[in-house]
């Protein structure tokens, strides 16, 4: 049975988790304060520490929150089991480039925020990442039968990390980023060879 | 003339430069505390804030002089202009791979400082991350003498990009990341596809 006070907790949970949305979509991680989040949600700065831990673990949530809502873009993009798997892999590099542009600053904090180097990230958290990747397995697959099941998975990651690396260094505005104009040509065309030789 | 006063302080500088990098090299970049670095550099904490602004400033001269270093040793790595454009590439993604793993919390750094969103990177150490690219160009315009000097300029930002992000989601622990016994194999797999398509 659920108590009250269990209730209250878990709406103030859900309260905390919006208001630090709210603050990281308007601010970014850098300009994110516990004391603005508590006054978004309308409680104290201690119910914070009580409900979450504290910021960090309530960025995490953001970023659960994030991913969720970037996995189910992502799948959603995905042409069908009829589509060449170079399509699926244009379809996915470019539904990532969207979201990535449209939620900047909370896609950024999913690979900005960092705990203390003695404060490991939980496992649930961690393993939220998967549907960055989830997508690719079955068209690089395709374009690569020789490939063990193991080395797939481990490709699946290269061509990820190389497309999330010219859309990460671009949206940062990094000196040796890809102009923001540029980015779509420019991964269109790294996704086209990784696709044609699959990495 | 240099008096007594402009010398104490840029020997000052130098110090703290020295601390913020032992400091960086040490515990990484959340872990960095200014009453830390002074204390290394053994001036009050007030002398930090008169000698180079504040600690954002001094992370940026920790970075240029990273920055500088990891530019001497890709320059050092080219294999001469008789070697292959391919061979050429992958010695450069091969020694920054390198300089990554040995100098992990330092060149982290060189990614993952931001200041806030209201203050701009000096355009001096914007400029400072050209040393990244420099030495992708020529290989690249052996590859490609199809394309124009812009596209080319274009294309080593993209080149650049994808093999910087396998390594930097590698090396952060990411749930994604290539695990950091397969980087060098996969990020030679993607430069050698790179590299024949010349993405």
């Amino acid at each position: 049975m659920v108590t009250t006070r269990e209730t209250k907790r878990a709406e103030l949970r859900e309260r905390l988790i919006d208001a630090a949305e709210n603050e990281l979509q308007n601010k970014g991680l850098s300009g994110l304060k516990a004391r603005d989040v508590t006054a978004r949600a309308g409680c104290a700065l201690g119910a914070l520490y009580n409900a979450v831990e504290d910021l960090d673990m309530l960025v995490l949530e953001v970023n659960a929150r994030t991913l969720a809502n970037l996995g189910a873009a992502l799948k959603a993009a995905l042409p069908g089991p009829d589509a060449s798997p170079v399509d699926s892999l244009q379809a996915l590099a470019s539904t990532y480039i969207d979201f990535a542009i449209e939620n900047r600053r909370l896609w950024l904090a999913l690979f900005e925020h960092r705990l203390p180097e003695d404060r490991a990230v939980p496992e649930r958290h961690r393993q939220s990442h998967a549907v960055l990747i989830d997508g690719i397995a079955a068209p690089l697959a395709q374009l690569r039968p020789d490939l063990a099941q193991e080395a797939l998975s481990l490709r699946a990651r290269t061509v990820f990390a190389a497309v999330h690396g010219v859309v990460h260094l671009s949206l940062q505005g990094q000196f040796v980023g890809v102009p923001l104009p540029d980015l779509k040509a420019e991964v269109r065309a790294l996704v086209e060879i990784m696709a044609r030789r699959a990495a």
